[in-house]
């Protein structure tokens, strides 16, 4: 064999991938994470090296990574799809409550040769999309069509298939809110869109003002944007706002008016806190108001890992998809068939949030207990933070009315300002970053979300278990009054 | 509340959506699948309105679904796993065998926090990795680094995101095998590149020539494309062949030669049915030809959807990425954790497929039965059937050395090809339909893979059970005598 020539550069460089990967920013797994897990390292490697003795991880919506505890009925159910060859065991009965058996069978039922190992219809299994269709239609009061279901690995490969289908390059916008979930901003630019920014409006707790709306159009237009939809996020995130029906209503109108497909991301719609708001689907918004199918292009965004089951690693979620001709339904299929199927343990989740266990069933009572258990105390958690935010000098912090974050505002002193710039960071990436390399918590800068310009913020998720949250109060509170004293001007 | 306004067409419509989506075609679901679930539902409707009363899937690789049993150690994990909570309890040592609770408590113990319904990492839960990684040694005799692994929802978006990575614009090309897997037409579409296509060589077996590379490499400059990766599929698909060592050299010479990245799909690398051929890993090869990291940019993508598991609903797979600089490894990590994490089920079932029971272990010898039994079975398929088409009049099958596919010839008469251009289809599609109506059985025409110009194939899975295949065989014989006979020249 000819010994190997002398060439060893590497072919790919930064220079010669796509610009549309370079450009994508993801910040709730961005550098600050990198850096929590490089002293999270650190402090298993050499204990006492640091100030504090855990990282305390608020910077993303993962429940189950802080301790939350998954819903025993639905593990039971998942558990015994996954080997039903227990099914005749005299073990089983002892092992599984009555209702997750027959449910499992019934699920098992609907999939062709009960082969949970098979790739299923591109859509997902047709008997989980008549659970899922039968439990909006229970929650809206008004129907819904098992086959306008797409069953996905969580929401986020469906908003990635939608933003694929509608860009078609950079003079196509999507209306996104400001600030947004870093997924939007990702996969626009991955798809080689542009972000059409609207702000919500901090000083009436995040609202969405249709004058907003209207105004940013107008700038997208005039700039050659042709703007193909507008993404709403309710409850919200960052900002955990619940709109009013009222506003949403606008919104349907807005979007009808201008040809808009509406794109409502709702994975948060069991995570409602306060008594004074309600979540209501758009589609339900839609249809109160008389439009139907040929009205408005309306996509639902709906997944398992948030809610009170928070089951973020089983990538569970589906999109209702109303409002489409065929021929653009087929193209949505189409590109739904490339990757096969979602995961089907992913599929089964997604039906059982979508009908969970019902009074009179054995895990009924037990299944409540857990989940009213886990909401009450994201409420009070909530509370909690928002009450120690406000405490802190200079900041301000909105009611978390629903959603699992707060996006509290932070006034920075001009020192703080200018020793960032010195840093090459975003003043409120520094913020951050002192923060975790002096206390462990992990925040994630505003700036990573989008932001007024001249403003700062940060996320933090409501996610820490109830016990850590004095400790957290505690450090962040002695954190800051140090960081405002060290950087007065 | 305002009447609604009268505008009530789609604001989306095929023509102003993305050109690459609805270019992007995927002909394994594809309109014959289409078909096949309609005559399905007319059947399961009315019984007896077809002459036949059940569909034969032999179009897509899903042992399961038809009928493929799962390995049962790989489900009692996975049962474990996800409903931990029953690790006390004694009914759980009846259930579960001794090994796999030891496999499940050990793969827990890797989860931070035993949290299985947590977002892991975005390359995957570490110890998984490194589990997978000393697979891989003990496969290749070479190290892997559980740093270079990334656990994807099954092999398909592994390959997306290298395509996203790779293409900037249609200038850009990827070299596919012709026949190919449609994924890589698919997503090489739908990233806006161009595929570059080389012939595999049917007289030879489905040989892979170099001279075939270098002659097609040329056209692709005179074009002005910039050629930047080689997919190869070993064992083949559809074309089931098992490439020899020698090949695999040139090819790892040729890529290193030219920098391109080399692809591997190597998914089917358990799936080989003849004691002359052996799977050889791309990176084994390169490594003994003493390329190193920095010598061949090399992937190798690897599926739990087959080998003899065939866990295809499960979405499990990896792709080992090697030789590539640091700085563009970070984009890859950057677009893997926009979709935050794969499965946490497929992950733990990907590093299973490459760590199954060892000798000694309560279960290696029924773990071993359940293998040798779906793979010797798999084997006896193959020739049954390749024997069966080359039976058939001016029908030619290679044998099928690997993979769970065959890729036969066929020579159409020229009536057939006249009356296929009066359907509007292609000459194979016209003899899939054909048969699809006449008999219940599911191919899929050759024109979805590519084919020399003027020849016509048709891909047929060797998955149908044992018993299914006798009736499968006839059906075909009778209809294709019947067809050779109507549509005589």
């Amino acid at each position: 064999m000819a010994s190997p020539p002398s060439k060893s550069s590497f072919p790919v460089t930064p220079e010669n991938i796509s610009q549309k990967v370079l450009k994508c920013e993801y910040a709730v797994r961005g550098e600050i994470v990198i850096l929590a897990q490089k002293l999270q390292e650190e402090l298993t490697a050499k204990p006492g090296t640091h100030p504090f003795d855990e990282i305390l991880y608020c910077n993303i919506g993962n429940p189950q990574s802080l301790g939350q505890q998954p819903i025993t009925f639905f593990r039971e159910v998942l558990a015994f799809c996954d080997h039903p060859a227990i099914v005749d065991r005299s073990e089983t009965q002892g092992l599984f409550s009555k209702d997750s058996i027959e449910r499992a069978q019934k699920i098992l039922g609907q999939i062709p040769g009960r082969a949970t190992g098979a790739y299923s219809h591109s859509q997902g299994i047709k008997g989980l999309r008549d659970t899922i269709a039968a439990g909006i239609e229970a929650r809206d009061g008004f129907p819904a069509d098992p086959n306008d279901i797409f069953l996905t690995d969580g929401a986020s490969p469906a908003v990635h298939m939608m933003m694929q289908l509608l860009i078609r390059s950079e003079n196509d916008g999507i209306f996104c809110p400001i600030p947004q979930y870093p997924l939007y901003s990702a996969s626009i630019a991955l798809h080689g869109g542009t972000l059409v920014p609207y702000y919500l409006d901090e000083a009436t707790g995040w609202g969405l003002e249709i004058s907003e709306l209207k105004k940013q159009l107008e700038a997208a237009k005039s700039k050659g944007i042709s703007v193909r939809a507008l993404v709403v996020i309710n409850p919200g995130n960052p900002t955990g706002q619940v709109l009013s029906e009222e506003n949403q209503r606008k919104i349907v109108e807005f979007c009808k008016e201008e040809g808009l497909v509406l794109l409502a991301d709702e994975v948060y719609q069991e995570n409602v806190y306060v008594p004074e708001k309600k979540f209501h689907s758009f589609k339900k918004v839609a249809r109160s108001m008389g439009y139907g199918e040929k009205d408005i292009s309306l996509l639902s965004f709906q997944s398992v890992s948030k809610g009170y089951y928070g089951e973020c690693g089983k990538r569970g979620g589906y999109m209702e998809v109303t409002g489409f001709a065929g021929d653009v339904r087929e193209q949505i299929y189409k590109v739904a068939s490339v990757n096969l199927c979602s995961n089907i343990s992913g599929q089964i989740l997604a039906s059982l949030v979508m009908n969970p266990p019902k009074v009179g069933d054995d895990s009924y009572d037990s299944y409540c207990a857990e989940r009213d258990g886990i909401l009450s105390s994201l409420a009070r958690r909530a509370k909690t933070l928002e009450e120690a935010f406000n405490k802190l000098d200079g900041v301000t912090c909105n009611k978390a009315e629903g959603a699992m974050y707060l996006f509290p505002r932070i006034e920075l002193p001009q020192k703080a300002i200018k020793a960032a710039e010195a840093a090459k960071k975003a003043p409120d990436a520094f913020y951050c970053q002192c923060l975790l390399n002096a206390t462990g918590i992990v925040f994630v800068p505003g700036s990573g979300f989008g932001q007024v310009s001249g403003t700062w913020h940060f996320r933090c998720t409501i996610l820490p278990q109830e016990d850590k949250i004095p400790a957290i109060v505690n450090r962040l509170t002695e954190f800051h009054q140090k960081f405002m004293e060290e950087f007065h001007d």
